[in-house]
């Protein structure tokens, strides 16, 4: 008996192990080497290269919800979901059409990644993340267990991202034809780091280096190479010298 | 060959596409020209109107757990499951039996809805949102990313929750048997809003157009057309005339 | 028709009730009068002890992800994941191999437990909860809807932690060689509270009976039968008389 769903109109590679009762819709290609679980559903023209892992219960290529009548309309705009080289992906995770995911990139158990993204090589999206659209995550990143970004965010190299951080990108809370115009992520340069539990407000930019703490509440920019805190978040210290991104490269 | 499990006791409108290895069990009734997802499981008796979308790896109509012993003695309590005309429930979604979702309503992937709630029309809940039981939200509502609403919780119509808020109802923290007396959501006026973060006190009442802004720790009431922040959260200033409700609306 | 995949290497008690679309793999034990879901996946070697409830789409002995070359590597260190006598499971919660649940412990949807987990009897580990690998939690602990508790951590019996509690376990925020040597969970004993939204920093001690009130900070240890708030947290006063632990039982 067969246990899966894979159209005969899907490409898979060479020793891919698939489990049971997944789906493999028409168009996607598998590369060599993947390791696919049970209850995965791999959406129309999925890219997926070799030597990636999806585990159970995980969608890939899921189309955006507008209604059910636009929906036929989303499946020209989008291009498809490409997991690159050597990724792996967790549980129950569900990734949109329209992503790209770099190489070696890790998205853990029941994150979500929404349509329109890109994300660099090496990068971790930690466990229940929630990656909006239009954002660009670079790589190296590490976005921990239940960090929320806010469509519009641009996070540069290297950039770490503490457990539970919040962000927003509608200074108006959801009022006023004004906020149109003003919808604006959260900007985190090159080796930024953000603590546990803060929250960032729209459009705030965390500078090279800097460093808002853990349940700080983020209501400016952060300037190069600092830390601030507290809520709202003010200047505390410069960020010592052995925690500068430049000295953390091995000799 | 057949990728579904149907039961012939169940009843499928015109129209309707369902994707493999769901689950459509005794009594559910499934109105015209919906699209159900892959590994979908709808539980008995459940409604489902017309023009609904249900992605990929979600549930409708669980039953609560109490125990293993108990279980059967639920399924007489509480009413089926109803999915209004035209709603948009996304992936790995889990809603329960005893719950009435109003026309038109998106619930996003991951999001909770317990027993014994009931949401308006047009109301979106967010991405990984859960709302507990005994909940009520009011229609053109925004519950976004991630926020967690108490159960016994009153949000009425045109309320914004930004992503991350999280809620309480139990001021004792769970001691004293005192406790059992005083259980209280929060209280969510006509028009209020709730800043990304924000954590609110049980029995909190943020009144018509009031305001916590993203971070604050409200331990006391909001008043009407007045913004608080901090932590804890005091008087900041009033709403701007843009931002009230009733300025809301095209002329 | 057979609608499910049940290894003949597994073993099946009497009177288990199995949804559709599971799969249950080598060397699986489950216990008598078991309810598993629809879309469930039990991995090799997991033992499931009687009386268990599972709900639909949740991954039972889930294997960490390292790379796709080292994963088998993994299999032979971890033992099997144990779920005790009496316990309830939810839909579409995630608990890895490793893991060892006690009797009549509730792990709610969308929770996951990471490998290497020990938690006693009749434990919440609420919603969205996620429990990171090489955590203790006692019995008769509620840790609610999406807490995070970081890996390392050290919860001991009767422990309340309230919603969208964050933790964390780097003072160094992933900067500096330093920090390897100070990888350091938090600790709450036995009777310590922690309330809605609140951030405890790396090492951070709720020493017994101790409060951490609802949105704040903890920067540094709290004292037995104290509760502080704020961000920083600071003291505010002695927990009342009627909320001791030790006032909480029936007489």
């Amino acid at each position: 008996m067969e246990y899966n769903y894979i159209s005969d109109k899907s490409s898979i590679g060479r020793n891919v192990a698939i489990g049971k009762f997944s789906v493999i819709e028409d168009g996607v290609k598998i590369g060599d080497n993947c390791i696919i679980g049970n209850c995965v559903v791999i959406h129309e023209d999925s890219v997926i290269e070799g030597n990636v892992r999806i585990d159970d219960n995980t969608v890939i290529g899921k189309l955006p919800m507008r209604s059910v009548n636009s929906i036929f309309k989303e499946i020209d705009k989008l291009n498809p979901c490409v997991i690159s080289e050597g990724c792996l992906i967790g549980a129950g995770a569900v990734i949109y059409a329209g992503c790209i995911i770099g190489e070696k990139t890790l998205i853990a158990d029941l994150a979500t990644i929404r349509e329109n993204v890109k994300i660099g090589e090496k990068t971790i999206i930690g466990r229940g993340a929630a990656v909006e659209n239009f954002c660009r995550v670079g790589s190296f990143c590490k976005l921990e267990t239940n960090v929320y970004l806010t469509a519009y965010s641009d996070i540069e190299d290297y950039v770490f991202i503490a457990p539970g951080v919040v962000t927003s990108n509608d200074n108006f809370a959801a009022r006023s034809s004004e906020r149109f115009k003003h919808f604006k992520g959260i900007t985190v340069k090159k080796g930024g780091r953000i603590g546990a539990g803060a929250t960032i407000l729209p459009g705030r930019v965390i500078n090279e280096d800097g460093f808002a703490a853990a349940g700080s509440v983020v209501t400016k920019d952060v300037e190069k190479g600092t830390i601030v805190k507290g809520n709202p978040a003010s200047f505390l210290r410069e960020v010592s010298e052995d925690q500068l991104l430049k000295n953390q490269f091995e000799k």
